[in-house]
């Protein structure tokens, strides 16, 4: 039984040039194979709760835009109505995955175990509608920022019973995902930082995060949940200063917190261009390291400061970040989540298909150039030749001496190297042919 | 005998109210005790010999505009010339050190045998200066980024023969400085990162890097050099992208590479401006995990977007780099180089003097203000109130207990912490009476 | 008879040295003569009522952390109280007007004809508690941008409905603002601009714009109002693009628009940063004009890239503030309304009255350096000496010739012109001298 | 008779999807019918002599990387080498245009008669180059930024002399343009603008700035010059303020200096970036006022904050700049100009042919785009619907009416407007199917 919130929208399927890349796709083909496997499991699309159907339309500066049957969000009857819309979505674009944070799915009761409770009952009730359908659960998270609680921090709150709350609150995320079998959990510490420095202490709050981390890691393995811990960079907002910057500041504090193997990233392209990285950027630093875990696709406007959450829609960026992906390896446990959400101004249900159709199509775009380009090995060829010096066995051993040793050579053979064309615009143009 | 150089000038005083701030000093006073150390002491200030004697004045879109009596700088007597007024202005400022990089001293020659050649020449004979007028060494360093060799990085480079001669190139120049009793030694690798990612292996270029810092700990230690050695972060510029992006990334490269004993960070505001922070959040980082070695003050235009290198003039933000500083322990082997340069249409010799003294005396205010906060200990007792919580026991038995034994707590207490007030407005004001 | 929300605190005095900037003065004394005019009289500061009293701590990421007595804020009981406990602050404070958005003051109710009546009824209360208490309105202005039909904008709608609403609204502020003996009106165009230039007609809108605001000047003049119009650059936020993009962009466009004698700007500090501009270049572009007409006093975060409406804090940018707001003959019917709001983890009354406390002391150090620069002379003689080579006959007979002669004389004489110091440095240290 | 700097490299030819995109064209066909004209006529591509020939590879942190045959670029012998080798390239690429400045073209001597006269030479043997081979001007302009006489501005000097050099140098370079029939003269005021406020009457500054400007304009019609006088937009650098800091300011320039009818825009992406617009932004400014002249085709590093200059890649973003182009109506006397520079690590002259290529393949594809957009008409079509409420003879009434009357009649209907889509999303879908 339909909600009627869609009506008269049906299944979008794949038409090729025939499609609209609105209501049909004209590049997502979910059976298409592409380097020896199907572009949706490549892809592993999923849809985020929050963007589509928490999210009312406000920005800092104006109210509510969206008028939805399931609004005002505060009890479990028209929280399940959300949910029946949402699995609706889910049918008519197909995506195999979708996430959320618990206080996208649940209504706020205020105390913890009513909310635990809430939380139990509306994962109960998707987890069926998962059965009925298919829809798979790519990650689980907990909204530890929006309450007026975490105002100053969850595992990094001055005070402890914040952290106590927050151990509560990721426990039963931790446990929900698990029960709806999540392949990830998240972990996005926007309060986690802070508003000015001249109230924090600095390290008291990192060894916090750090031990509330391994407490998450710790919990993962007693209860047997095989899915990925992921961390979310962002530098900032809300906070002045978010303590997970980018993907190196993430992967240092891993380290330091000995989580290296443990823990792997979640990676936006809004949250990199914040940061004063591009999105290829950001991953390729965390496949170097092995640590790309899952992407939150979406887009920032380069022009604001804020996070935009914008659909996905311009094809060579998305292929230079499906060109990282695939580098490293392709996605395990991890997918492509439309971390975005629709302009407030786009008030209609058809928006909501048309933004994910739109968002689909572009990656699947992005995801064949950049397996083109792989398998045509035009790019890695010419990486190849440009660092050949390094592969004979002086070059090596010279890795393997010291100062004094390479300056006398220097000194005996006269060294003076020439440099060689970096050849970027060759390698600009070189892609260019495939987007 | 002077160079006329400085005509007219004389050694610039300590003048309290009656100084000019300008070609007298109102506010710095060496001798002046600020919590049980000299003014001086403190401070360490440091003359940076690139901006202040090799920079002619170029921008990207214009040529030189300082017409300098050492001018071109491509033989050894007019490195020499330079070398004379440069001492001459040390004296007229009365700072105590100075620092270089190779090739601000002496001229490029073409071959690195000759280079060196000239390099030893020139440290001889800064050596007498040093000896004849008690000026000394902060640090030295090697400009590995304006020829065109290193275009494509130094130790990153792809070719191995770039590697070699960047490495017989620092051995030289730790040689010099050791030769010169220099306090530290940098590396600022303005070229070891990427100009696209699209020509480069970021995990092997990452893995030389750390492997090269490596071999320049083993030469330290092989020549018992017992100053320390310092990496500068900056997140781009001259490269599109820098490896040591900012504090965070240095930390999280120095713990993968093994090096976190044995290297500390060279600070720069203007560096931290390019890579989203405030000055005292670098330094704070810094300070947090015990590696704050020394600064580069300065500052950049907030709305430049790039590198401007000018004086300090703002006193509050340097007061609350000071606090920093002084709260991770003072300089030990670092101190305070005036990594600024004269704005290029700042054409005369008085300009150069009169840019140092407004410097020296904003971080005099600066020093005496943070003192005096650290003194009342207002700030320092808000932030011991704030985490008082933590210091109980129970906080503490929660830290090392998990997640399920913290969860049954906030059930069975029904906890739901109240927030408190961050107070961030008072402590605004709590700063603003003491600059 | 009091709300008690103030409990415990009282009016805050000018007390010196002895004060506290917190919840006394150490710099800000209404009396004290600067260049023969009171400091009130100079200053004329005004509270916002939006950012005390309106906003609930929410951000983009966060809900309500203010839990006030007066919320929420939907009923005329309510109102009233905010009302009683913000006129309780403006005595506490001293400070001589205040500001508000009609949605700031009174219940939405829905239909136009319910918000005007309770528009009227809260102001004619207000103008009670003005006649009450002496604190006076410097300026009204319509919220256009929270509701939702104002999401695409609000006289630049594509929908002639919408204009005409915004023609009501603003007519029924206009005369609130009249009645109440406002000495400014407002226009702040949050929505005038676009989300996406796909669905914008710039042309049509802009042109919609300057119509819909001689309409405003007309209705002044009808209605006998004496106050100054005003609009307010902002580059963006919450559109992607704002119209009024900056001082020179709103400058432009009031010309084109046959404006530039009738309106004048309120130039904020945040919205300048946000804008790309230092405060002081905004001031120094519309004073130039002579259309510098008041000013929204906060700072902006440089590290944020979205508007954070912090209080002032920075007395040596302030300075440079007010030395423009002295040097365009000071305010006539404008002031220094802090268009500053609490951070929203300050949850106590205290930090609404310590933000301001400390923000009043900050302006007043700001003023009096700038008066001292000015009655000085050092900074504008530097000036007259600078361009004094215009004040000769010839060069004035040159502005009026034209290119040919020029160039004639350029050859006949050789002419070769010299550079001379810009002595950047030496002005900044002159004014370290006085901040 | 050949240079020999090309040698290998022959005459860049379309060959569709046989191409390479580096050295043959994949897009570019010249004479190829779009909208009914000409690709070549559409493009009307140029080269720059300064970013291609003059610029040697230095930045602000390193040196020359390039090494030409006609450096060092100061005799007269080289000069025309570099003519020789320009015009060789021009043949290779087929474009039918280029651009200089001066100082590109001319060894700099020293005065200005010396100057003038070598510049007359030069252009005299350009301009049997253009007669051999049909290569034509698109604009010409004065080099006002680079030599230290122009530090501190050119027509915006301090110093009159200045100003009287600025005058005789535009006056020359006028001459010269006319004399090779070139289609446009250029001003693009690097150094009109300010380093600091505090040295810096902004208000005699733009008056000087807008009376040279009348000045050329007055001369352009003495002479009889048909081509177009445009200005260029640039928010800073190497300034901290420009003048021209976008189109907006631009224009309300133009219009306060009488100059809106005589002058138009020049518009480059990479400027409009570093003033937080989109490069459509400024295009559709400039064309809703018909001041659209000519465009300067990059792009910049979006994570860079200085102009990088670098060939445009990115064919959705140049679609959508070609869309406002053509919706102004096309280029008459104004064309593309390639103001992109080769990385400076691209040493090879194979670099400089295949960055050109790329660019010309990208801007033929973003044509045939935004050519395709129009003749399908759906994106004019939605907005024409977005505004049909305009068309009604009582919306034009309500325009021509008053705030009184449209009160009314918001009361009297009770109008209260209910908000419609933006459908921003469908409209990026949209544009998705062309590019």
């Amino acid at each position: 039984m339909s909600t009627g919130f869609f009506e008269g929208l049906s299944k979008v399927t794949y038409k090729g040039a025939d499609g609209d890349g609105d209501l049909s796709f004209r590049h997502y083909n979910p059976d298409e194979v592409v380097m020896g496997k199907r572009m949706e499991d490549h892809l592993r699309f999923a849809v985020a709760y929050w963007h589509s159907f928490a999210w009312e339309g406000g920005d800092p500066f104006g109210g509510q835009t969206f008028e939805r049957p399931w609004h005002p969000q505060d009890d479990m009857g028209r929280a399940k109505m959300k949910a029946d819309v949402a699995f609706e979505m889910f049918e008519i674009l197909g995506q195999p995955y979708y996430c959320w944070h618990d206080a996208d799915i649940r209504p706020e009761q205020g105390s913890y175990a009513e909310n635990l409770s809430t939380l139990n009952e509306i994962t109960d009730y998707m987890g069926e509608k998962q059965e009925a359908t298919g829809t798979k659960l790519l990650w689980g998270t907990a909204n530890m920022f929006s309450h007026r609680r975490w105002m100053s921090g969850a595992s990094t709150n001055p005070d402890p019973d914040v952290f106590a709350y927050a151990a509560a609150t990721v426990k039963g995320c931790m446990d929900a995902t698990h029960k709806l079998s999540g392949e990830n959990y998240v972990l996005w510490g926007g309060r986690e930082g802070y508003e000015t420095l001249l109230n924090t202490d600095l390290n008291q709050e990192l060894d916090h995060m750090g031990r509330f981390l391994n407490m998450v890691v710790d919990y993962k393995h007693k209860i047997g949940f095989k899915g990925t811990i992921l961390v979310e960079p962002k530098p900032q907002e809300p906070s002045k200063h978010q303590y997970d910057y980018d993907a190196a500041t993430c992967i240092g504090f891993l380290r330091k917190y000995g989580l290296e193997n443990e823990v792997k990233l979640n990676l936006e392209q809004g949250h990199a261009i914040l940061a004063g990285h591009s999105f290829e950027h950001e991953l390729a630093v965390a496949g170097a390291e092995g640590m790309l875990g899952s992407i939150d696709m979406n887009r920032n406007d380069y022009q604001s400061g804020w996070d935009t959450d914008q659909f996905p829609n311009n094809v060579p960026e998305v292929a230079l970040a499906y060109y990282q992906v695939l580098k490293a390896g392709g996605f395990t446990t991890g997918g492509t989540n439309f971390d975005a959400k629709l302009r407030r101004q786009s008030l209609d249900p058809v928006d909501l298909i048309a933004g994910h159709v739109g968002g689909m199509d572009v990656c699947a775009r992005g995801l064949k150039a950049a397996a083109a380009m792989l398998e045509d090995g035009g790019m890695e060829d010419a990486l190849k030749d440009r660092y050949a010096g390094w592969e004979t066995p002086e070059a090596q051993a010279m890795l393997n001496s010291d100062l004094e040793t390479i300056s006398n050579r220097v000194l005996s053979d006269n060294l003076n190297p020439e440099p060689r064309s970096g050849r970027q615009e060759r390698l600009e143009n070189y892609i260019n042919k495939f987007v």
